[in-house]
């Protein structure tokens, strides 16, 4: 059942807007990844508020998959508002660090900073999972609509994992892409079938099928308040931008 | 009469703060800017809500005066998120760019982008403001705490232009200092006497002078939550940090 239609934006014209938006546009991606990250984390606070927000035991532990690229990044910046704010207290599992991307460098020092802990194995994450009511919730920052087959290691035995457990584990709210899905096709035999998905800019074409497996437990936000009308309406998505309320960084579709 | 007690943070202090946070803090001044400018953008909107959220003739327009620093940039960014939100119309006066910071040169090329308008003169910003009902609201980031006297043209002439007629012109909101204060000791001759002030990071010691002069329609806000507790303890701004709310960039103190 389709609980509402939208334009998507395929992995081409998502790539295209990009560049666009880094090019002619004069954004740097620092500015994009920060404005990015911090919808994803207005998006989780929303969806999944804390039990607290004292920064006390009572923080919810939220484990946060960090992949090497764009989408890996929003994840980092997403993690250090959740800690700032407080009331989460965000576990990185980021195995593949470029570290020649200074940008990258950066925000997981940002977080180092915080005291954010990181794991470093597919079995640290297993065992932090397995632990009884331990974390609350994972943020899947793997892989963005750039992603393509087949899934390398260490990543193929994570998203296995989640994919075979995801019923008995806690939410998975994806950024842009459910990572592991097809980006125009959705998900394959591998499925770690979030709870949550936020669309950055735009919904992919997979998020249909994110709706179509949708329960009232499932939601799905649109974040990335940052192009304008022309760019909006050349890639033929001035009606989502429509949708921001406000001074509100993040809309629920 | 006070109305409420909280620490500043000298210039010299604040200057420190941002070295630190730039290295050490590995955060780059575009990330800095863009939630400073973010912060300054939803507090106006807080207390200067729009008519209308439409693009139509309703939107109010904004005069933003952009001084040639950081406080410029602020306000640059600001002016972005005003525009893409909606229900506002910004006018930019920025007569003294710098055409080698790379990052100003983005940030406007992204207002140009939003057809925001620009108008040079200190003439044409009197004839803007003269003509009734036509501005609704200045923002003022033209200095910040950086700024040292003397005030140079054409600065001077639109800051005495100001002092002048403030209390017959539309509200001035100021971002960190109000322009032409001296950050530790307020006002001197010339006063814009804002009513509305955001403090980034901590006010500063002037902003005592903005809390003295209160009265119902003044209002004193906070933004720039990007400042870990490590930092807060150190420049013993701990109280400040914790005021926030939830997921709040911003908190009128």
């Amino acid at each position: 059942m389709i609980r509402s239609t939208f334009k998507t934006l395929s992995a081409k014209a998502a790539s295209q807007l990009d560049q666009e938006l880094m090019s002619t546009g004069a954004f740097s991606i620092d500015q994009l990844m920060e404005l990015a990250g911090l919808a994803v984390a207005q998006a989780v606070y929303k969806q999944y508020p804390p039990t607290s927000t004292s920064s006390s035991s009572s923080s919810q532990k939220v484990l946060v998959l960090v992949g090497p690229g764009n989408n890996g990044g929003d994840g980092l910046v997403a993690a250090r508002h959740l800690k700032l704010w407080g009331g989460y207290d965000p576990i990185l599992y980021y195995p593949k660090k470029s570290s020649k991307n200074q940008l990258y460098t950066n925000l997981l020092t940002q977080l180092v900073d915080l005291e954010v802990p990181e794991i470093s194995t597919v079995d640290e994450v297993k065992h932090l999972l397995s632990v009884s009511n331990n974390v609350k919730l994972i943020i899947d920052a793997l892989f963005g609509f750039s992603f393509k087959p087949p899934i390398r290691e260490p990543f193929l035995e994570l998203i296995t994992y989640l994919s075979e457990n995801h019923t008995t584990i806690v939410p998975i709210v994806s950024i842009d892409i459910p990572s592991g899905w097809d980006v125009d096709n959705g998900p394959g035999e591998i499925d770690i079938n979030p709870t949550m998905l936020i669309s950055l800019t735009a919904p992919k074409p997979c998020a249909a099928k994110f709706i179509e497996s949708s329960s009232p437990d499932k939601s799905h936000y649109l974040g990335g308040r940052f192009i304008n009308q022309k760019i909006a309406k050349k890639y033929d998505i001035e009606d989502l931008i429509q949708k921001y309320k406000d001074d509100q960084l993040i809309v629920k579709l």
